[in-house]
Parts: C-alpha cells; sequence; structure tokens
C-alpha cells in the first residue's frame, strides 16, 4: 500500500455521508433483540442473528451490492472498484451482542462501512480497489467461545472444526447454529476463507471514557493492548473461626489479599492510574464460604493489560513470582487463562486516520483500544486500523450504552473519507 | 453454692469411671448417621437424632434412671439426690451434628456426662443435689436456626414459639420434627422449661489446636468469647476491565480491599497473632463476576471475637467506622448479622474444674472457649463452667474430628470429680 492522494475532496466524500440515514439504520437494526431495557440481547447464530443479517442482506440487495459469505458465516457486502482483481478494502465489525448488551457495539461499524458503501454509490465515486463491508461472526462470544470467532477463523488463528464445535448452554454446537443461518440466508456468493484483504479498517465505538473526557469526537487508534488472564488458586486449612488464633491458620483468604496487595503495588502504572497498565479482579470465591469458616481456598482472577507487548509480559512474570512467592503458609497456583499479545497499528494506517479526521477539522486523539476486537485479528493479514468514536459514560455491554447521532455521524464520515483513500478514489459523478 | 469438700477422695470417683465403657457407648452413638468418611450426619430432630436419643434412653432405663423431657426436646436423666427438692447439678452438651460433622463434638459431653452418673451408681455415692445428664436440642443449628435452640429456649433466650417456627431447608417445621421425636420417644416424665439448676458443667473438646499444642489433657474453660458477625456490601460501577483507566472506575472490590487492609491492622491483637482477636473473613462475592469486568458490588462478611466483651464492642465500633470512611469512591454498607456477648464463668466454678483436674495430678491450662456452646445460656440460669480435651489438629465441624480414649478418659474423670464437688457427695458405698 502506498500513500496515493484522493483524487475528490475528502468534504464532498464526506458529504455524501447521510447521518440520518445511518441512524435509522442503526435503530432498525436494534430492534432484532431488542429487551425491555433499551438494549439488545442478539448472540451469535441466534434467530435475532439470522434475522439482523436478512435485514442487513436485504439492504445490500435494494442497493444492487453483491453478497458474499463464507464457512463461518462472516458476511461481505461489496462495491466493485475499477479493478476487480485487486484485493478489497474492507471495513466492518460485528451484530452479535452481550447478553444484556447495547444498540451500538459491533453494530455501528458494520452500518457505518455500509453507509459508506451507500453514500459512495450517490456520489458515484469511482475507486481501484473493491470496497467491502463485512459483519463477522460471532465477536462476543458469549453464546460460542471464543469471542471473535470469525475473524479468528477468517485469518487463520482458529481452526474452522475447533470453531464449530463449539456449544452453547444448552448443548448446540456451533455448526448447527451456522447451519440455520445459512439455510435463512440463501443465494449469498461463497467466500473463501483468509481471501487477501488490501486493509482494514473498523469503527466502533470506544467503550471507555477517554474521549468523552477529554471532549473529542474521533479516537485515532494506535493498536489493541494486548491481555494476560490469570486464574490464582491459593489453598489453605479450614478451620473454625472461633476457636483457632490467627498463628495457627493457613487461612486461603489472608493469602490471597497479601498476593493482591503486592500485586496493586507491583503493578501500579508509573504514571499513576490514569497510566496504560489495567489491573482487575473480577471474580474472587471462597470455600467452604461460610462466615465462621476460615477459608480452605480462596480463587480469583486477574485481568492485566497494557498495550506494550513487552511491557505487558514483564507484568505478567510478576504476578507469576508475587504468587509463588507470598502465599505461605498456604500455596497458591497461577493458571494462564488468556494470552493476547499487543498489537501496534502501523503507523501509515494510523496516520491516513488520523489524516482523514484532520481533513474535515475535527479533533482527534491518539489513543490503544482498550477492548478486543475482530481488527486484533485481520491485523495479521493487511494494514488496519481504527476510528473511535465517543461512548457515553464510557459504557458499553450494557443496555444503556449510548453513542449520540451525531457522534455516530461524525465517525461516519471520517470512515468514508478513510475508506476513499485506502481504496484510491480516482473520480466521482456527482448525483446529489 | 459455697466450696464443699467432698467427702468421698478425688482418686475414688475417678477410679470410677471406666474408660473403655464410655469409649463403647461413643463408637455405638456414631453409628447414628455414621457417614462413609467416618463422620456424622445427625441433624437435629432427624431420624438419626431420634434413634440417637432411643439409644440414651435405652441405656438410661437399663440403669433404672429416670428420663425427663421439656417442650423444647432437651432430655434429661436424673440420678436423684438425698434432697430431691434441690435443683439438679446438671451435665450434658448435645447430640445433634453438622452436616459432615464428627463423633465427639456434642456427644462427648452427654456421655461423659452419663458415664459419671454410672460411674456414682457403681460406686453407690451418694450426694445432696440429684446429678442430671443432659442433652440440648439443636445445638448446632445446621437444620434449624437458630443453633442453641435447646438452651436458649430453657433459659428463655428464646421464645418456645419462635423456635418452633422455624423450618428446615424443605419447608418442614422444628415443631412438626419435634412431633415426630416426642412420638418416637414415650413414657418420658414431664419437665418445665427453665426448671431451676444448681449449676451446669458441660465437657467439650476444645475443637481448636491450644491444648494439643501445649501438650495439655484439660483445659479449664474461663468463659465463652463474644462474637460479632457483620456482612459488608460495598457498592460501585461495573466497566469494561480493558477500556476504564483506574483512575476513572469505582471498583467496589479495590475499595473491599481497602476497607479489610485497613481492618487487618486496626483488629490486630496486641499481643500478635496468638493473642485472644479473631478475625475472620469466610464469605466474599463479587457482582458481576466476570473475568473482564470491574466488579460493581463486592460482599464480605466479618467474623470478630473477643473474650472480654468491653474490647470485644470497641473493635465491632471500629469496622464499622473503618467500612465507612475507606469505600470511596464506592460506598459501604455494614449490617450487623450476630450479636453474642462473651460470657466469663464465676471463678468459683473455674477454680472448682482446676481444682478437680489438679487432684488427679492432670496438668492443666486455663482458656475461653472460641467455640459458642448451650453453656453460654445456661449461665444465665446458675453457676457455669466448661471443661476441655484437646482436639487432634483442631478439627471439629469435620469427619476427621479426633479425640483419642484416653484424652476422653481424662476428661470424663475430671468432669466426675467436678460434678461430686457441685453436687456434694458426701460417701460411698464401695462395691468394686
Amino acid at each position: 500500500m502506498t500513500a496515493v492522494a484522493t483524487a475528490v475532496p475528502a468534504e464532498r466524500i464526506a458529504a455524501a455521508v447521510q447521518g440520518e440515514r445511518l441512524w435509522q439504520r442503526l435503530m432498525a437494526m436494534a430492534r432484532y433483540g431488542e429487551t425491555a431495557g433499551g438494549g439488545v440481547n442478539r448472540q451469535a447464530l441466534s434467530p435475532e442473528d439470522i434475522a439482523a443479517r436478512g435485514q442487513l442482506i436485504g439492504w445490500a440487495r435494494a442497493r444492487g451490492f453483491r453478497v458474499f459469505g463464507d464457512a463461518i458465516g462472516n458476511l461481505f457486502v461489496r462495491r466493485e472498484g475499477t479493478d476487480p482483481s485487486l484485493p478489497p478494502v474492507v471495513s466492518g465489525s460485528h451484530l452479535d451482542s452481550q447478553p444484556a448488551g447495547g444498540r451500538f457495539d459491533g453494530a455501528f461499524g458494520v452500518l457505518a462501512a455500509f453507509e459508506c458503501l451507500e453514500a459512495f454509490d450517490d456520489l458515484g465515486l469511482v475507486h481501484r480497489h473493491p470496497i467491502e463491508m463485512v459483519a463477522w461472526t460471532n465477536e462476543e462470544g458469549s453464546r460460542f467461545a471464543p469471542g471473535a470467532m470469525g475473524s479468528m477463523v477468517y485469518s487463520g488463528a482458529l481452526p474452522l472444526d475447533r470453531a464449530l464445535d463449539a456449544t452453547d448452554a444448552t448443548g448446540m454446537s456451533a455448526r448447527d447454529a451456522l447451519a440455520a443461518v445459512s439455510a435463512a440466508t440463501v443465494d449469498i456468493e461463497p467466500r473463501k476463507l483468509g481471501t487477501p484483504i488490501s486493509a482494514y479498517l473498523e469503527a466502533h465505538i470506544e467503550q471507555g471514557p477517554i474521549l468523552e473526557a477529554a471532549g473529542l469526537p474521533i479516537g485515532v487508534v494506535t493498536g489493541i493492548q494486548g491481555a494476560r488472564w490469570f486464574e490464582i488458586t491459593v489453598e489453605g486449612a479450614t478451620a473454625h473461626a472461633g476457636t483457632t488464633p490467627l498463628a495457627s491458620r493457613r487461612d486461603a483468604f489472608q493469602a490471597a489479599h497479601r498476593i493482591i496487595a503486592a500485586l496493586n503495588e507491583a503493578l501500579a502504572d508509573p504514571a499513576g492510574p490514569t497510566g496504560p497498565t489495567r489491573l482487575t479482579i473480577g471474580r474472587f470465591e471462597l470455600e467452604p464460604g461460610s462466615v465462621n469458616s476460615v477459608p480452605a481456598l480462596a480463587r480469583f482472577s486477574i485481568d492485566l493489560r497494557h498495550p506494550d507487548s513487552g511491557q505487558l509480559q514483564a507484568l505478567a512474570v510478576r504476578v507469576e513470582e508475587i504468587a509463588a512467592t507470598l502465599a505461605a503458609p498456604c500455596t497458591a497456583a497461577c493458571k494462564p487463562l488468556l494470552t493476547i499479545p499487543a498489537r501496534r497499528f502501523p503507523d501509515r494506517v494510523v496516520d491516513l486516520v488520523a489524516g482523514a479526521s484532520q481533513s474535515l477539522r475535527l479533533a482527534s486523539m491518539r489513543l490503544p483500544s482498550g477492548a478486543f476486537h475482530d481488527a486484533q485479528f485481520i491485523a495479521e493479514l493487511c494494514p488496519t486500523g481504527m476510528i473511535f468514536i465517543p461512548s457515553r459514560d464510557g459504557l458499553s455491554h450494557n443496555e444503556a450504552e449510548y453513542s449520540s447521532p451525531e457522534e455516530i455521524f461524525t465517525g461516519a464520515r471520517v470512515l468514508a473519507v478513510a475508506l476513499a483513500e485506502l481504496a484510491a478514489s480516482i473520480e466521482s459523478s456527482w448525483k446529489a
């Protein structure tokens, strides 16, 4: 990819994006799996997901866009380029949601990409590369594990069969659920897994408080922070809370408490609590779990994140050291649950997004993504970047998740300018 | 009660106690509710409890002892004194167990008292006061709450109707369960609740590690430590573990961690970890409880014990202060769950037990009871004391609970000497 100046001015491309149309589509999509609390329950490969896919395909067909699907159910909508032999520039996200999710996580990125295809079509924009919208299958992972299943299988990070063998809480396999999706979505052209992509750009809500706090409409995402998850199990011995002096105890809770105190200190970010290091203890349980029994066992989770892979690894080593050395008189085992290396996006994509924002005279900031995204895996295949818009109160995975029509419109306009540049727009036949 | 010298030498009284007979009775009793793991599941007013009561009544009748029962199912076995109008000296404990309990907790105190009655009978001991063995109903409280139900109702600490209204996990009331007990145990003479007692002495396993560690056969119990139980609920806000900087969080786990760190410091015993202050965090839970969600809620229990009521109260005030002041930016509520004031036994009873031990040339130590006992409530009615024997590894409420035949024999001999003195033995017609 070389930096090719767009022939069509950014303002003209952005002006073709229709905020009202995009907002209406988002609201229409939110009806598939809508919850009483104003959120969305549209888990992967569910009837609600099938209906949402049907809606999207309907909109694509109404426009005359071609629709492709692959073996894991990823859905592609294509606007042709002047050189159909070139790999497409792809943009999108996912349509599935958490069980008590919101209307914007995933859907914004998919529908913003679709809006760009429509805007380019309205504008009669001519571009060398094909441009495609994608909806990756099962990003959330709440029904079938792991999440980012569609992008992982597409990029080769997860074997197809292993993904299809995943089962939900009722015992249904992803294979069977996907067969129902395929049966309901006919006349989709086949797309081979791993088909080359020239560049990938994903628009997403931030899912955090940083842009809102900074009062900025656009986040230029520099990469996706890495994560290490651990489960630490501390074993001691239960005893009677009344009769056992503290000196005679092997109290698993107190050993866990000491370990966590040391973790808080050792893993504190040098920049303080606004710094990038993030440590979360989200699960904590005791056995036997009665008021008057000294706990024999404490089990807790550690979610550790950092945008720099080297630093993340150094912090993870500290976790293992602290668990191993501070449990006495109990013992502790530290089991790794998840390792996701930090991912830096290429400077040229980051700069291109920043430039698109600047060309529309929008203030922006560069920040790493705190959440995981399909972009994490597609970045293995091609130059990749992301665009963030603010999330009210930093909320997501929550029915109250919200970004305003204006914020959504702004994000889609930046996406359109960036996509046009990536696909190298060369002319437009102005319709509006 | 005045200190009356026994007319019969301690050695002669102790020599009438038969260790083998007591051990065999304990093993026979352990068959009612025996578990595969070598323990006992004989919960209050269960079929196993009914069978155990039937066994005890059978042994009493075989000896010609009278058997009494009251409205809450407490069972008394009486050996008459020379002055039947005097209130009896009573000794015993309970026959019910925890669901995965041991063979000695409760049963030792009941059967040691029964052995004393038999030993006195074998010896032809004459005593002024009647001497009675008691088996209090439902000390453990694992099936019907609260525990110590029989002694609380007898002493007036709990209204009979409230006790009978208690229901178990299946919805059965203590009233109905007790009716089944009454139907199965016929020809019991009635005993009015609260009938005066001249003195109460309870033998029990220590349920802690102190005597074993000190290598001493007898614990002279100075009282029962008080307890304060609290439930602390910390409320924060959930957030995405990846996207939310620490500075933006209201992390309920971390607030709970700070509170507990402060409690550990403020409630540390001046004498160090061998001192009497006991703080236990036995339950701890987080919501929503997922690895990558900042906890919105943390809820944990505090079990705080001290043998001095004033000091216990001062420590409890600190708990409430710390919870109220250290939760920011979260909020915390501190809910009292249980208040049991510390109980000091009268010096004269403590000294009498120490003297009985010394008269048999047994080494002993004075210590408060860390566990609750029926003696806690009977102490409201009359001069009360307790005798402890060692518990292997400090274990109880555990199938592996164990005290050796020798330890049990020794405890019963001290109990016999002390009971004879309390009842003022005045002669014996030596049979052996």
